[in-house]
């Protein structure tokens, strides 16, 4: 059967280990991740599978991770993890959507088995996976185990990307300028909104000459005219008026790696001061970028932003970047550290972030932003479209 | 400010009046809606912003549902909602992805407000979007208040739809095959599986000429050659071959309300048997949709496809169909009825189903599929695709 696998099997062990650790050093016995990106990591699994339950069940005493999933999905992990044939667990079809059966008890017996029934269990309690009736399930199916909340446990090892998913995520940047010069192209007075989404979604899908895409784990924001100040619409069916503002957030995916890009686009004419309210973003994003460097915090890269703003009378109180990495939907950001005041995450090389702050004048936004991989001096732009106001 | 609404005032009302119905029926005074179908079917809200916390909050004795999200999204809620503004709450941007700052905390103060410290409460507990988390935190804010399951309340309510929302899902209808129709005529040997999808997401975005299409919940599955034996595959970079099976499931999205179809195009030649098996699939889908009526059950529907299949000699487990309706990530099938044997859920005039029973020879499979209205004495077919294997 053909395989699927992007990084080779000592990095998906370093990786293991590096989770082992954690779990060791807080008294973990068993992890189960629910989290599709975390899966991912620590196995190589990808398939639209996850809106079943499905989970990774490490256990510090085992070489392996164990997958278990939907049944009709287990040749996916065949095809897409390095785990033996014996660590792929499946529940029957009967389990899918059913008001009776529940696929996490048949989770609590492989727990039980690998861990007994009074391991000391981590869950990721805040995970986009992880409802409420899955805890409620394993409590009552495990009621001498004790839980203890692991969430961001593998988030915190995967903010640090390795040399190879820095390689990917320089492809998935590619795409995402293709993208947005697909884009950019698209934009015409008289065009239909929709008509562009449907080409930027071309673009990030088929990609590049060299290699293709994978699907974005969110759709692109495609804010007009009025809509360009919901920073999270999509966009209709009205045709692109004579004179607007575009804002547009889209995003490369290469091998589930993310990687995100925004720019303001302008159709016909704006005023002077939306001009240099732009100018004034691009200088406070370039001052974001210059203070980046290893040892220093996403604090640190805030306040240098943010210098740059005040010196032009504006205050921002939202945080201004994400991490992203493997993306499955709902979103992108890693949930970790953010840029934003205070954030005391230390920067380390191979970190990667999209660094978006969006500025607003009344009715008009501008987001104009930057993804990138901390280096050893500083960073390197993950992406190349020019940090500037565009026009049509 | 402009408003995006696409339902009658009192249509929203009559929405809200069956939910509170359930609410007073079953001793629930406060409905936490977590989902964000049951957000867009109450309220109309639609942005794509349901990764950070966000909450619909029921109760009997309020005339309009009260919104509770982000503060950057509030702006989406007055666009797209029919809310007064007062009903439209917010927790600040530092509340988003913080390590220490609860989004459910503002929110179990909304709940106090409106509905006393020993309120009965129900939530979505199967959600995808009511984490672990968010009940530990409801269960800390609200000591005093007693909580039930109130999972697929609102799922069972939407199950039924109205004859304004058919009207919208048979465009979607129309987007589905023509983005069906896209990607038949783009196959060809040596073209790459993500210049396939590009072309699938492209029509599914653009639409027709007459309307555009939503972001789809999901991604097309496109499985190709081996890879068609895994349901839930994306894409890769490879090239059609000279002869493979190509199984695609894709959908039209139009207001967030989705229709599926999913079709098996041949490359090349196939074998005699390949071409038996899909007689026998079209002729037990066939059956399968000519059982419909209102009065008869899921399992009644499921029986006669299988009686079908039976004289071949197969036999079905897995469930062959799942209502769909509003749509948002991860999934479109609506977790409620299921077309599958022992379902006694009893069919009306107004409820929609994809009917997608798989067959598998092999390493091929075979997907050939049809969503559907109940109608007063049958089905009305939401696609017009032909049922049968497409050939290139």
């Amino acid at each position: 059967m053909i395989k699927e696998l992007y990084f080779e099997l000592s990095e998906f062990q370093a990786r293991l280990g590096a989770v082992k650790r954690e779990m060791a050093r807080r008294g973990i016995d068993v992890l189960l991740l629910s989290e599709p990106p975390n899966q991912n990591y620590l196995t190589g699994y990808n398939a639209y599978s996850f809106y079943t339950p499905q989970m990774i069940i490490v256990t510090l005493d085992r070489n392996e991770p164990i997958w278990v999933g939907r049944l009709m999905d287990r040749v996916s992990a065949v095809m897409t993890t390095y785990l033996a044939d014996e660590n792929i667990l499946a529940y029957p079809e009967t389990h899918v959507h059913s008001p009776v059966l529940s696929a996490y008890d048949i989770m609590a017996d492989i727990v039980k088995e690998v861990g007994g029934e009074k391991a000391r269990i981590g869950v990721e309690m805040g995970g986009y996976y992880y409802p409420a009736r899955a805890h409620a399930d394993f409590l009552r199916a495990l009621p001498y185990a004790e839980f203890v909340d692991a969430d961001l446990l593998v988030g915190w090892i995967r903010l640090k990307k390795s040399p190879a998913e820095v390689d990917i995520m320089r492809d998935a940047g590619k795409i995402a300028d293709a993208a947005m010069k697909r884009v950019i192209d698209t934009i015409e007075v008289g065009i239909r909104e929709c008509d562009i989404a449907a080409a930027a979604y071309h673009q990030q899908v088929s990609g590049t000459a060299e290699f293709g895409g994978d699907y974005p784990c969110c759709p692109p924001d495609l804010c007009i005219g009025e809509r360009s100040i919901a920073p999270h619409a999509t966009w209709t069916d009205d045709r692109v008026p004579g004179s607007t503002v575009v804002n547009l957030e889209l995003s490369g995916c290469r091998h589930r790696y993310q990687v995100n890009l925004a720019r303001t686009v302008v159709v016909g004419t704006i005023s002077p001061a939306f001009r240099a309210l732009s100018d004034i973003a691009v200088e406070a994003l370039n001052a974001g970028l210059d203070a980046i460097r290893p040892g220093r915090t996403c604090s640190d890269v805030f306040d240098a932003f943010q210098r740059t703003l005040s010196c032009h009378g504006i205050e921002k109180d939202s945080r201004i970047g994400y991490p992203t990495g493997i993306a499955f939907p709902p979103a992108v950001g890693e949930r970790t550290a953010s840029i934003r005041r205070g954030d005391r995450t230390i920067l380390e090389p191979g970190m990667v972030f999209h660094m978006m702050p969006g500025l607003w004048l009344g009715n008009a936004g501008i987001t104009i932003t930057q993804s990138f991989a901390v280096t050893d001096n500083g960073f390197e732009p993950l992406t190349e479209t020019p940090r500037e106001l565009f026009f049509k």
